[in-house]
């Protein structure tokens, strides 16, 4: 499950909580392109800023809506015991997967991170990826800490964060990582820029935003490198270099996808949760000039 | 309201849920010390990690028990929704301020937090401090936009990050941003160890973790303070030194308070919620041996 394309799609929500049918309707337009998995309650889907019982909601329309393509569900939480709950109804409402990031208000250490994986990964009934992404934990792993969380039970893959740009580089740092974890635990790559090199690089995985909206585009870009094609996959991406140019420049993705959606009607606007506000002004215009130049609905 | 010594306690955790005869004793420690206000979640608080159910018992425990100083209570949530509940819930519940911090999982940018601040400001009945503290929600508010914020309908504090370690950096630090801002809104220094050096440069309130758990303490150097004694404030401050080491070797104050918590019996443990767990090892033998030289029960 942990491999090719997973996609992760927004959560969109409505003024008075979330818009399940246009959830419902994203997560089979993913079901549709028959990407490899399906990673709902993400960073994308806005995990954070739901109470547990949306979530129930999300985690269950993802499943119901998936034609049987294995659906990962985000359980992260600021507190264990809401880990542990959150984990349970995903099980039960038959996520294939759970994705779990070291969620923070006060900055983890070392131990307190480890502790969390060790208590959740003994309750599971189903594998875990472990979910590092600085950008929204505050939390550094060290190589050392994903070993040792690498050999608990049930963990089967690591969504990293973006591997530098330069291809030696990137194949230095997933070799050394690779070097460090057992063989049955699965590597992937986050930050859409930088999947192409992150799959060139040996990463069996991408954990997509983009491909969360538009798969089919990163289908493209999959199959290419796990053809082995590395020249064709990094083409691909670097044709949409303006499109990861605009997320750099609005603090990340989720703005700039939310913005997507709304501008190809796929879901009401505003589509995120206040405070949060996707982009607007010229960025939004250069969103959809893009969206127009790429054919992209 | 907020000037003086604002104290903020712990929120003591239990198995299952809040050791709430314990929180009512913290509380009450306070008041008999008369602090001049009491902070009720805050970030020693852990108000992040708590429900909706358990903020509402934590605030009116704090309110029943406070002998009529005043509370103000932490609201800060991911989603503005989920503010503005809080809020409500804390002004229904008898506190006579709130506190607001732009907490964060996407990191906020300037609008987004504007935006927050507008929507909860016109919405409530009692006096807002703005809750600046990058080290847990990664939003470094420029002087401009605190300027923007505090001048919002019922804005009358903003409790401010540690200042610079030296008198005439801190000084020029306080008059730059008292310079920006409305004359009816405080300013408050937090980061225990700097806040003889933040009294003394101008601030009008210390917003304090040690003054949650040993109140005399705290009101000496603020009384100090307060007195034009600089340098007297400046010595207790500096006598407490080997505490400021140990918070800043172990991520912060609240590891380190609620294990000091524990070691004087005033709450069970664990007090703190998993995944963060209390100092324990050679610095809690440390952290006893201070509490036991300075005779601190």
């Amino acid at each position: 499950m942990f491999r090719g394309l997973s996609a992760f799609p927004l959560t969109p929500f409505s003024d008075d909580g979330i818009d399940e049918a246009a959830f419902a309707r994203l997560v089979r337009r993913l079901a549709a392109a028959r990407v490899d998995s399906i990673g709902a309650l993400g960073s994308t889907g806005s995990y954070a800023y739901l109470t547990r019982s949306e979530r129930k909601r999300v985690a269950g329309l993802a499943v119901k809506n998936a034609s049987g393509i294995p659906v990962i569900v985000g359980i992260g939480a600021l507190r264990t015991r809401d880990v542990l709950a959150l984990a349970e109804d995903a099980q039960a409402l038959g996520a294939s997967g759970v994705l779990l990031a070291p969620m923070s208000y006060q900055k983890l250490g070392d131990d307190e991170v480890f502790g969390l994986y060790a208590t959740v990964a003994n309750e599971l009934s189903v594998p875990l990826c472990v979910y590092d992404n600085p950008a929204t934990t505050r939390f550094e792993f060290s190589d050392e800490l994903h070993a040792r969380i690498a050999r608990l039970p049930n963990v089967r893959s690591i969504k990293l964060p973006p591997v530098p740009a330069e291809p030696g580089a990137a194949r230095a740092r997933i070799d050394r990582l690779r070097a460090l974890i057992p063989s049955h635990v699965t590597l992937g790559v986050s930050g859409d820029a930088s999947a192409a090199t992150g799959l060139n690089a040996g990463c069996d995985v991408w954990y997509s935003v983009i491909g969360g909206l538009f798969p089919g585009l990163a289908l493209e870009i999959t199959r290419a490198a796990q053809a082995g094609l590395a020249q064709e996959a990094q083409r691909l991406s670097e044709r949409l270099q303006p499109l990861w140019e605009l997320f750099a420049r609005c603090g990340g993705s989720l703005r700039v996808v939310a913005a997507a959606a709304e501008l190809r009607g796929l879901v009401r606007r505003p589509c995120l949760p206040l405070p949060l506000m996707a982009v607007d002004g010229p960025q939004r215009q250069q969103l959809a000039e893009l969206l127009d130049r790429w054919g992209l609905q």
